[in-house]
């Protein structure tokens, strides 16, 4: 069954979306990428909150909690679909659907929701092997009224994405317009230092992750430490005493190498990993 | 006929995407918006070199060439189809196609081509009456790399829009970071103050529009003005003896009112609209 995505479109099988779609012609929308354990989903709450304070800030109007309920309900349906897979990651795309010509949106939308179920052949318990991290040149735009939103305007990632597989790395870091650290191309960034645990904050520009927000409300307590958002630059990264990144797919992955830097252990990246572990059984 | 597109992928008549697309998954493509006379696209050349430049920018890789010739065809074919309609707009959009889950591109891509027809019901010779511009509150996000192109990353413009018709207004003045005046959000922005033509230089936001290049290189200089680049902010277009944008569209678009001013008469507008039109026929 790998390698066959099955696709939903508002609740029925589908393989392809009705054009026109504002989600296609402006990125008019929002995603979230779900990890799935034999039919059930991570975290589901904190995905949920995220779409729906995304549908909001986009101002999807009216039909804001008609839409979350009709979210509830197609997920629902897609993980019954694809309860003998061990491992999936669900798409879930809501975009403004249908509109006339132009970058108005229509007075009354009619959101459409799409979820790609794709099986994953990996064990999603065991961490992942450290990553090496490569520097992207492309940076991260400035927009402090979208920053946080994982929205469809996504081309900075797919260019530092491509840019990490260039440089023969598996991820590659995003400075924001002021040249600070702000994550890697498909997650949230930690560093520690000194014994602190620090993370950007996400003001300017980044994507306000689902499992950043567990690490700060819960895991690095649970261990003992409080993540404190700070301002980071790559020197602060090189000198580190460890680098992870977390993100839904993953969880917390640590960092090999970074610029003239290789880290060889990672111990709060591990410890908080355990926290996680301890919420997916 | 009206009221219903015609929609062409990769040269055959279809309604719908096939999914996943990179488009809609992360606004990984390129669009123009093309008016069409009677089968024939106005400035097609300054259409396919942003295109091009564009496609090179976000490194569709070994393909540019190919697809560029590909997107000759189609067009070629859809205003063939189209020949009844006086006025239609095409909207013509290159994504990066189909790829594996994740931000990072496939090694080797194979973008896919989508035309969409729309009939357009009024005469678009006529100058259109002028508009009346509100201030949007959301404004251009800064990102000197992808600066210019007509990418499908498009959230700020869809609401900036929705914000000017909540205002009663016909567009909405879209600002920088810094609070300069870059464009509206369906087009470019000019000024005329103390009988120079003025118009923001597009490096950290907006769209390089066909129109304002045309302006620039030809229209300007044929009615005895040199249109130059500056820094220009609200003060400055309240002050402005004249304000006006451009867009594939409605060509030059008069600017009857922003924030405290009105505008009554529009000559440099009007003179170059003559130039456009001279164009036209």
């Amino acid at each position: 069954m790998a390698g066959s995505p099955a696709i939903w479109l508002d609740g029925e099988r589908t393989t392809a979306l009705p054009l026109p779609d504002r989600g296609l012609d402006f990125g008019d929308g929002l995603f979230e990428t779900l990890l799935v354990n034999q039919s059930r989903i991570l975290f589901p709450q904190l995905h949920m909150q995220r779409l729906e304070h995304g549908l909001a800030t986009l101002r999807f109007p009216d039909t804001d909690s008609n839409t979350m309920a009709l979210v509830g309900q197609q997920l629902t349906l897609a993980c019954e679909a694809i309860q003998s897979w061990r491992w999936a990651a669900l798409r879930l795309t809501v975009t403004r659907g249908q509109g006339p010509r132009g970058y108005a949106p229509p007075a009354h939308p009619a959101p459409r929701i799409i979820i790609i179920a794709t099986q994953l052949e990996s064990n999603h318990q065991a961490m992942r092997p450290a990553a090496q991290l490569a520097l992207a040149s492309i940076r991260w735009s400035s927009q402090p009224a979208l920053a946080g939103l994982k929205h469809l305007n996504r081309l900075e990632q797919v260019l530092a994405a491509a840019q990490a597989r260039e440089a023969g790395a598996d991820e590659a870091l995003m400075l924001g317009q002021q040249g600070n650290a702000i994550s890697v191309s498909s997650g949230n960034l930690f560093i520690v230092t000194g014994g602190r645990l620090l993370t950007p904050a996400i003001v300017d520009s980044g994507i306000a992750g689902t499992r950043r927000r567990r690490v700060m409300e819960l895991w690095a307590p649970a261990i003992g430490l409080a993540a404190e958002e700070a301002t980071l630059s790559t020197a602060d990264l090189e000198s580190a005493d460890e680098v992870f990144y977390s993100n839904s797919l993953v969880g917390l992955r640590p960092v090999a190498s970074f610029g003239g830097r290789q880290w060889l252990d990672h111990p709060v990246c591990e410890a908080l990993y355990s926290q996680y572990l301890g919420e997916m059984v």
